[in-house]
């Protein structure tokens, strides 16, 4: 492994560990072994690493989003996606309770981040629009329809570990994830089929952390 | 008006305006032109005065969270608790966003906040079982069921103005709050008798401040 990834490995590990301030240069260097040289040489600052460490997050969430649900959804295939999308969201967790922090840190980080949520919620209106077009789903009513069940499915998915951290009854695992699947799959469950439904439950209570 | 209560309305003002970090007490006292002995006589720090606005807080949403729903719960009243309860998250605003923050620096605080969070869900959880026995809701299937909808309707209303701050495309207003009850009510919608649904969503086009 280069320097680069030892970096970038040790920076994710500490900040999932101790919250979006912790893995300063200072440490990581100091842990690593390294010369503060050598940090410098790969990264211009602890905002490059982080920014790094986003742009991994960005691109695996895309491919969640468009890989896993082609058309047409099957329910397997929507299950796997709840489950990957929390799976993603455990793995750079640091960056969801500190991530009003983070953006206000860095006007670059915050622009990606931005066009990244925007993306998400429309590629998630996409997604519930695919499961309609599929007679698999009715089409929500109300103010917002399909743009109101993205929003509120990004919501819960952004959220869910900021909120086991904050109920704080004792450190996050991977299985708490399950739950959070299980909360963002209930936003969109009224509007699916029966049949789809259940067996999309079926597949999602096969395939949970536990 | 008391120098206490001044001390508290300006943390108010500063919190909600510059976030969690802003109001000092240097600050206080500096703009309020009183004796740091004087803030130091009513509150013994800074955690203090956070802990008696939260204490507002806390008094005031278990008032929304009863007094509005007393059974039968009509549409106007239903819509009216959407409302009165992002009127309540504006009025706070600054408690939201910097939520981990201030429950990692403050034990006392953190263990109020859970015994809030805990009973406003059980109670969020009451209010939709009320729906149903009023023949007004539909029973929610799924793994989580009424616990399901409940846990989801508290993240989305405890989550709406930080989305915001994120989204930071201009400064919040209380206008906002508008699509906020409006994403809360969605999570409910799909369950309710379609007539009491329209009324409700009437009476909160009505009432929307905008």
């Amino acid at each position: 492994m280069s320097n680069r990834e030892r970096i970038l490995e040790l920076s994710l590990t500490l900040m999932n560990e101790e919250g979006a301030a912790a893995g300063t240069t200072t440490r990581i260097v100091g842990e690593l072994g390294i010369s503060p040289g050598n940090l410098y040489y790969h990264f211009g600052n602890r905002e490059e690493i982080v920014r790094v460490l986003f742009d991994e997050l960005d691109k695996e969430l895309r491919a969640v989003l468009v890989e896993d649900v082609g058309p047409p959804i099957s329910p397997a295939r929507f299950a796997a996606f709840y489950l990957r999308s929390f799976d993603l969201a455990w793995r750079y967790r640091f960056f969801f309770g500190g991530l009003l922090g983070l953006l206000r840190r860095d006007d670059v980080l915050a622009a990606r981040y931005r066009a990244l949520q925007d993306w998400g919620i429309g590629e998630l209106e996409r997604i519930a629009g695919q499961l309609v077009k599929d007679g698999n789903m009715t089409r929500p009513g109300g103010r917002g329809g399909l743009r109101s069940v993205a929003l509120n499915t990004w919501l819960i998915w952004m959220n869910w570990i900021r909120f086991l951290q904050i109920s704080g009854k004792r450190a996050i695992e991977h299985e708490d994830m399950a739950d959070g699947a299980s909360q963002l799959f209930d936003i969109l469950a009224p509007y699916l089929d029966p049949a789809f439904e259940r067996s999309a439950r079926r597949a999602l209570a096969r395939d949970l952390p536990r």
